[in-house]
């Protein structure tokens, strides 16, 4: 496979900067919805289009979602179990404010019907819009022009806007548009696929507040379990010469402004709606005041402001994240479609993070995962390192109730993070494939540990994440044991490693591998924090009631850590009994029996050797300085045959650890899985939100896969291998208060020092010394 | 412990044959009824009071049940996975025709209004009847005497009786009594407690006769889902000299039958009301007919019959399965009410079976499980064979849905019978403590094996039994595999034993052991029908598609399969990591956190070393042949240490076990906690009914244990070893055509063979010859 093929072989038109959608296909619109969803954060819209699209066996979940806005739900087992999460959290389908109706004469405005002269939707990543142009022939004749640009404001977390451009081309007479505020919105999780939820009741929202005014159009409606207000407000104002008729009404959840005009032949009308959104706790009021004071501010901006915002505030980004490819157009509009699909998922203010599905649709249930710690951090950590610190802070804040759930799991000590959640509470309904994944904790401290030594950030450190790490090393001390059986070895018993075709197993070895990661950094934390913060150390020793046995204990666990190795195969076993297994028939699976978990019962997979996706192999990459390539090779040999890569964390990861044992071509081959997993709806499940793991992974395909970029005590090392099919790679990282761009070619790799005084780096295990705007060529 | 404390220890009466409640306690409502439920194997209705109990904070649950009849619901998961089942059922609370109100002049009698001047309630277990006495002052001063009766018609399905008498002892005045048919009834089950269900939704049934006729009252009510009619039917009969007025009426859900009269002081006036519940599907009409048919036979035959023939069917029942204790009241009287409340509930007609809680509670929601084949078959093979039978047939009946299970957890060939059902598919809602136990095939196909070997019933394994043991040793080589990593032996992974504290683990010995039977009895089902019944063999075949190497591979399975033992510590670990886990800590555990399962996680009891019940051990016993004692002692010593015996399935395993390697007290001990466990409810929830499983425990702790029965190559063997507070013990046992009885004293052991022409037995190793009625003496 390769991507340089013909652009009639993609679902959209190749370009750098955007996303095009050429020809209306409503039989692809639900994946549409999501490719061409507008996010700010905060606020996520899917791509639905304004008038709506009468179904007609088309399939579509319009949507808007607010980060961290959720609604309860009650889990219900098939059994119940001590300590089962009894409440589930399900991120809501807000009120919906792209509703604008078009009616010519009174024909309504619909794709489906009439005839459709011309139709183009534009994702521009460059500048954050999202642009329909339409020209429609109504069956009764009537031809308008229409260009519809949608924006989510990235420096104003409330806000979002829509402009409405028609322009009758053949016709005059009358025009109403009816714009809406619609909150008879709901879910639609299906109970059938565990990749999407379990469903949450029906009208979940109690209307408050409906409001027609001319200052604003209001719903403000509240969840009904989970107590919060979330305020929709919008304002309408048209741009151009007409003087229209407008009436304000409200009906059931439901307010509308409609413009009636009579339309003249080839004079456009402009309609702006500037959206604001609010949401938290109660009282209601308080979400309604400000969202107008947010909605108020963005209408006295204008339009045209809010633009240019987003504009500046990309050009921001992309002057730091940006990775140019050259020679390989569709992976280069794959690579920043991901990166620019994160930045619109992300949660920026510490108090929210970013959901395996982004804002993008209902699948998992809007929940955070361990994507966050071991995919979306280091995806930012080398540009925008800021993001990465808010999702680690978002940690911090839910740190209380990850101590109370370690107590209901009986650890007396230290916190267990969940599997999934949205506010900090363990929310999964099947705990061998959630609670039993105690890694997360491992891969919290490990995000941790790597944003701190990229940023030297040790104020974070004292403040936040210090208490976690111990936290969470108590937590490691008390699940294991001294294992006779094993020669004292630590060993870790009944968890699930990211493999989730293998479940409640003992000593997993990713981790226990990460595990040790954990107690070790919690023991240098300890020592350093006595070191250099004596004071600081005493308090948060005190405030965790923490001995000084309990640290040495961390270090003794870590030291005598078990660690999975057969000698036989010269390789990791996934867990103690991993290689005892009968091998998967992959022969006799059917391909449209994949994904396994949709078509097989658990103990038939977990009988098997089958994994999901990477388990050992990711800790071949994430751990990869504790392996010889030899080593990686024989892991990476053996587990590749067993993969289905069901996952869609898998083939990144893949991708990673191939260009480390020099498989080119293979990197190559799980690269571009990687890179238009979501363009090309690769998983089959795009309408049901974004994968952002796999987003992130794209970019650690290329700077820790083909740059073979690593981070190891204290310096960055690259081991370049550009693909065949491209000309050139580059991107910038910052690390330590330096930003340095690595530039690799065909012919040699150029390494040039942008921020900072100097640098030490690492090609190819040989030193360079950068200084500031001297660039260094390694030929090759 | 000994059971020969002071009658105040109990909390009933101490006698031969009757259970005795000498005082009215309401406070011990719940568990009462439980105790007084009786039942014919279809109808079992709860010791509920006619007259209901006001219940100011005291517990109860009304209910009546007919084994087999169910409600589906739906079964929801937090998670859903391939293969879950989706369909619950739950026996269902019928229409309560025990309803008998008495009022005196307008008051209401109430036991707990007014006074109590007498009270006793018996269950007569030599008869079979229920019996209230009560003398009551009315809170106004009305004396009167009560004698109220209840039978369950063992001889006929379909009936039950009430037998009310009342004797003004110091008033004359109006007297009003209302015989009700209530059809307002629902299940209780609870969501907090696994051991009971998940629930039903309210208003299962929907009523579609109600008819209050001369000739009978009647209910018809349907089920929703399981589209099953249920009618209940009664007919009063006054038997003394009023002439009461009575007036018959019908509400909703609700038949009443009125009687108004002016009682005399000191003469009775008595109410007989013969009910009848015929089950079934569609149409209804067919339902009340039948029921209507039988409520006419009931009524033309008249109580004193009905109560005669309930005392020759039990006569006959003891005759064959009583079992005489000289010397221990307590025990004496529990082995009975254990006897007699296993023969109220075991279903008799091959179309059901006996729930694990009987038809006296709704705890598991009446399911069937494994319980039958191992405990209850047991028990009756040896008095009451047919009752055996019965029950396997059940399974017969069920093994095209144990196919389709198969089916669904990928499994080509062979059946796999579920671990909870009524009607034969799984409706269990958490997969590791149920589906994953796969060795109920192996239980399933145990009994048949003993069943077989115990009547020579080789009609039945033609026509059942070798197609079952045919089916589940297929599904037993499917599962497994021949283990490289192992050297060859055959595998089963990813299966849970008998012991619920430990999942989905690999070569559970007990499975490995239990599945090597079962591959072995079918291959030498195989050879003798090969042999002996080659037509039928050739019939089978083709039926079954059975291929001549699929019976050489279940012979090769069986031959190579993997039993793991631990050199180290000379014991058979539980599973092949069972040893590798921490021990629990049983002495931080405080006694209130038991049983463990309602107040820790699965995983952290599934990491630990703690065993629900026996599992190994149970292989002790029923494969007891295959080890030496030194091993049983090893064993039952390491396991013993690390078993709660939570599981009401365990304390009479390890009794018998005790007793076969020597450790009388302890056997002792454990036989007291398994006798009377329902009576003193040491379980704390015999008031969602009697424990069935462990009741039949406790025949075999007796037979098995103290007389050291084992069936064995077509020769019964004994080794007694009677308990110090014991004078005598005695039973008899059907074997191959003859009767023997065993009579174990201080001094001796008599054996005596009552019917056939004679029999080889073993004592202590050593051959007796038997011939009728020339008993053997052997003295100590």
């Amino acid at each position: 496979m390769t991507s340089n093929e013909k652009s009639t072989d993609f679902l959209y038109g190749l370009n750098e900067w955007e996303i095009v959608e050429k020809s209306f296909r409503p039989d692809k619109n639900d994946h549409h919805e999501t490719v061409f969803a507008i996010g700010n954060g905060f606020i996520g819209m899917r791509g639905s289009y304004e008038e709506g699209l009468d179904k007609r066996g088309y399939k579509g979940f319009e949507g808007t979602f607010l980060n961290g806005i959720y609604e309860n739900g009650v889990i219900r087992y098939g059994e119940i179990g001590y300590g089962y999460p009894e409440r589930s959290q399900t991120m809501i389908n807000v009120a919906n404010s792209k509703s604008i109706k078009l009616f010519l004469d009174g024909e309504t405005f619909d794709m489906l019907s009439g005839e459709l002269l011309e139709y183009r939707r534009t994702l521009n990543m460059k500048e954050g819009f999202l642009r329909r142009n339409v020209i429609w022939r109504s069956p009764k004749g009537k031809e308008i022009k229409l260009e519809i640009e949608r924006i989510a404001c990235f420096s104003r977390k409330s806000i979002a806007a829509i402009r409405y451009c028609l322009i009758p081309l053949n016709f005059e007479g009358k025009v109403k548009l009816i714009s809406e505020l619609d909150g008879n919105v709901g879910n639609s999780a299906s109970e059938n696929d565990p990749r999407v939820g379990s469903g949450l009741e029906n009208d979940v929202l109690e209307t408050v507040i409906t409001a027609a005014e001319e200052e604003f159009s209001a719903l403000v409606q509240v969840t009904k379990r989970s107590r919060l207000a979330v305020a929709c407000l919008s304002k309408e104002q048209e741009e151009e010469g007409y003087c229209p008729q407008i009436v304000r009404g409200t009906g059931n959840s439901h307010v509308e402004t409609v413009y009636d005009f009579v339309a003249e032949k080839g004079k456009p009308f402009s309609l702006i709606k500037y959206i604001a959104y609010h949401a938290g706790c109660f009282p209601q009021e308080t979400a309604l005041g400000e969202a107008a004071e947010q909605l108020e501010n963005a209408e006295r901006a204008g339009y045209a402001v809010l633009k240019e915002e987003n504009r500046l505030f990309l050009e921001a980004f992309w002057q730091k994240a940006d990775i140019e490819i050259n020679g390989d157009l569709p992976l280069q509009q794959a690579v920043r479609f991901n990166l620019f699909h994160l930045l619109q998922s992300v949660g920026r203010d510490g108090k929210t993070n970013i959901c395996a599905k982004g804002l993008t649709g209902e699948g998992y249930e809007g929940h955070y995962f361990w994507d966050t710690e071991m995919y979306v951090v280091p995806a930012f950590l080398y540009s925008c390192p800021d993001i990465s610190r808010k999702l680690l802070e978002y940690r911090y804040h839910t740190l209380d109730k990850a101590r109370e759930r370690a107590r209901q799991m009986a650890h007396s000590k230290g916190a267990l993070f969940p599997w999934r959640t949205i506010d900090g509470e363990e929310c999964s309904g099947y705990y061998p494939a959630s609670t039993a994944q105690y890694h997360i904790n491992a891969d919290i401290t490990y995000a941790i540990k790597n944003y701190v030594e990229a940023t030297n950030d040790l104020g974070f450190l004292k403040a936040y994440g210090a208490e976690i790490v111990f936290e969470t090393a108590r937590l490691w001390r008390d699940l294991g044991f001294f294992s006779e059986e094993k020669d004292g070895q630590f060993c870790i018993h009944c968890v699930t490693g990211p493999d989730e075709y293998t479940a409640i197993i003992n000593n997993n070895c990713y981790t226990n591998l990460m595990a040790r990661e954990n107690l070790r950094y919690a023991w240098e934390t300890a020592q350093w924090l006595e070191r250099e913060e004596n004071r600081c150390y005493g308090e948060l020793k005190a405030r965790l009631g923490l001995e000084a046995g309990e640290i040495t204990e961390w270090k003794e666990a870590a030291d005598r850590m078990y660690i999975p190795y057969s000698q036989k195969h010269g390789i990791h076993p996934q867990d103690d009994c991993f290689l005892e297994k009968k091998v998967w028939d992959f022969e006799a699976t059917p391909p449209e029996h994949y994904p396994l978990l949709l078509h097989y019962h658990p103990l038939v997979i977990y009988r098997h050797q089958v994994c999901k996706q990477a388990d050992v192999v990711l800790a071949l990459f994430v751990l990869g300085h504790l392996f010889d390539k030899e080593t990686k090779k024989r892991n990476f040999d053996y587990y590749e045959k067993v993969t289905t890569h069901d996952s869609s964390l898998s083939a990144c990861i893949f991708s990673i650890v191939a260009n480390d044992i020099g498989y080119c071509d293979k990197a190559y081959d799980y690269f571009i899985k990687t890179a238009r997993m979501d363009l090309e709806d690769y998983h089959g499940n795009t309408n049901h939100g974004i994968h952002t793991a796999n987003m992130a992974g794209s970019w650690m395909c290329i700077v820790n896969g083909f740059a073979g970029m690593r981070a190891l005590n204290g310096k960055l090392s690259f081991a370049p291998s550009l693909p065949k099919a491209w000309e050139k790679l580059s991107f910038k990282l910052s690390y330590r208060g330096c930003r340095v761009k690595v530039a690799i070619s065909r012919r040699n790799a150029v390494y040039e020092l942008l921020e900072g005084e100097c640098m030490t780096l690492l090609h190819r295990g040989e030193e360079i010394q950068l200084s500031k705007d001297q660039p260094v060529t390694v030929e090759w």
